[in-house]
């Protein structure tokens, strides 16, 4: 059986780059580095959407999470953590974790905190050195208002810190426009690569709390290092070195469409998705759909482990369920990197087939035919 | 031309692990990578020569040592560095960073750290909480006798963390008989895969310790946390899970061969690399020879950077120089992981015809039939 591989990260890597990754091991402290370097770091610059350094971590997309709390924020400093999901509560851990007192500002799963909740913290919060904030909360699908959210802390002398991990390539992120000062993401999702990779985009007010902050705590995520080897085209320690030539691959493609079209496209995946799901009479969960997933309840009266499940052995599909109290209650269909719209219109015929199958009363075809009208409406005719 | 790769790390990777890494991608929290996680825990158990669990981190090995220092060391603690090169020089730093007071006993670059000085040094500092060592000091070539650093510690209060990132698969490591209470190495050494893992072994001495050390500033490398998750062969955070896949290979391949023929036979590539090294008329720089390189001092009036430069043009061999005030000075010829005692003739073979060209008088092949003369005595004539 085929398998498919449609969870919303690790993604499914394309296969140039999977070629790329069984060529033989090169030496990192070389120009043949240096040069890869420089390419993927003014890809990623397009990537990311800013003129500010990209620096790659060999780690997962926590630890770039962590080297922008440990760099910027001294213990006993305290930041808002804008909270709907678990990547939000990451934040928080993290926070707790550095002895960093965090603010939560929580919203129920499914929904995003509203900007004014925001504005409200910032106001009843005005020593806040931070905020925390998610673009694509990966555990309920929702994608928030970052653009709303830098406008807010572009007017203090609070930092925005983004995880973008699931969102950035698979939804618009501008990092510049938006004032982000600490934007993260991962290679493992709209990169399309493996995980091991970690990108960090610093800007300009980020450097200066960071260059003030003479010894945090940390060595191999110290930011200033990372600064000064990028600057030589090199890394402080050992990088994931062929990881980044196989980054250079992904990055190519993705200029190749055109950020514009690539992110155009991913919008009509993920319309197609909700309207799939929403014919088959299945609820969104995400009250603001993030671009690179969708989420759907489960149906009442059906076990959502057992239709997982059913979709894996039967079909070779690996949708994602819920986390944590969500688990048996949402399912999460990816639409980013390399899983393009006829992956959801498959996707979404398993679904069908299964929950039939499961005693779910539908019209066999509903799903699949509301998503291919969306996909329709992309065409041109002449 | 052919390339070759013969630096002491990243190391060549085998070819049919190459193609391990063009497999398509799986999803991480899966029976698939739990079976894999328990076998794979296994063999690095076997390879590490413990009873204890080998936690998998997603870093460089740099990552592991961090992790080292952060989970047992509180601020203001002290160590001893047992520093002969610049990778003891990492342990301080890495001490330094967390505000730990770091004791140095320093050696020259080509020596090893003498037991006796440890044994000193604990006697002058019986509240030491920990000794930092190197098996083996990659930048001078030099191999520690960690046994006897072992037995000492072991009678004292402190803990004994080993950075064996070169040394593990390539030369003797007990870590258990050994005393050693955190073993750390990365994935792109003798475990013959690209970077982007490493490894560490806890003693329960070790774990007594961290145990007692509520929260420290850490929140990816939290051995607690990875515990826990390997506990239900999971990890705390996506981990490079294709890269523990083609790790599988590389670890069915060192069991396969068995550990103590495998590291004979390094121990024959290194004195077949000193034997020829010496013929040529190049003095050994470490006066304690590590399993998994050689390094030769460049002959006066020979130019080491043209040297390697010429090795690496004419002849496609990537060996290392000497860092920092060691640049020009001397080469580094790994013999580790997949190289084997066939490389080490050829590079030999490439040094001798390079030295030959810049002048440098030697009688052709008297560094490769010495070489020779020390692998043949392995040979058991019926």
């Amino acid at each position: 059986m085929r398998f498919r591989l449609l969870a919303p990260g690790p993604t499914p890597v394309p296969e140039d780059t999977l070629l790329e990754m069984a060529k033989p091991v090169f030496y990192h402290r070389s120009a043949e580095f240096r040069n890869l370097l420089r390419e993927v770091e003014e890809d990623l610059q397009y990537v990311f959407q800013t003129a500010n350094p990209v620096l790659p971590l060999t780690s997962s997309g926590t630890g770039a999470l962590e080297a922008a709390v440990v760099n910027c924020l001294p213990a006993g400093s305290k930041v808002i953590c804008l909270i709907g999901g678990r990547f939000g509560e990451r934040w928080r851990s993290l926070c707790k974790a550095f002895g960093v007192e965090a603010v939560s500002v929580t919203v129920p799963h499914g929904q995003a905190v509203p900007p004014e909740h925001l504005a409200r913290a910032l106001a009843d919060h005005p020593d806040a050195r931070a905020v925390c904030a998610t673009l694509s909360e990966t555990s309920t699908g929702v994608g928030h208002d970052i653009a709303a959210f830098g406008k807010l802390v572009a007017d203090t002398p609070a930092l925005l810190f983004v995880d973008a991990i699931s969102g950035l390539g698979a939804m618009e992120c501008r990092t510049d426009d938006w004032h982000i000062d600490l934007c993260a993401t991962g290679s493992q999702k709209a990169l399309m690569l493996p995980p091991g990779l970690a990108f960090l985009a610093v800007s300009a007010k980020a450097w200066k709390v960071i260059d003030a902050n003479p010894n945090p705590p940390t060595f191999y995520f110290d930011l200033k290092k990372a600064r000064a080897s990028l600057g030589t085209l090199d890394t402080p320690y050992t990088p994931a070195h062929t990881l980044v030539r196989a980054l250079r691959l992904s990055l190519k493609r993705i200029r190749a469409e055109g950020l514009e079209n690539l992110l155009a496209r991913h919008a009509r995946s993920a319309a197609a998705a909700r309207a799939g799901f929403q014919a088959m009479g299945l609820e969104l969960f995400a009250a603001r759909a993030a671009g690179g997933l969708t989420v759907a309840k489960v149906p009442a009266g059906i076990d959502g482990a057992a239709l997982l499940d059913r979709l894996e052995k039967q079909y070779g599909m690996k949708l994602a369920g819920g986390q944590d109290h969500l688990k048996g209650k949402i399912i999460r269909l990816a639409h980013m990197g390399y899983i393009d719209q006829f992956d959801v219109l498959t996707a979404l015929s398993g679904v069908e087939l299964v929950l039939q199958e499961m005693g779910y009363p539908l019209e066999p075809g509903a799903g699949v035919a509301a998503a291919q009208r969306v996909l329709a409406r992309a065409i041109k005719v002449p």
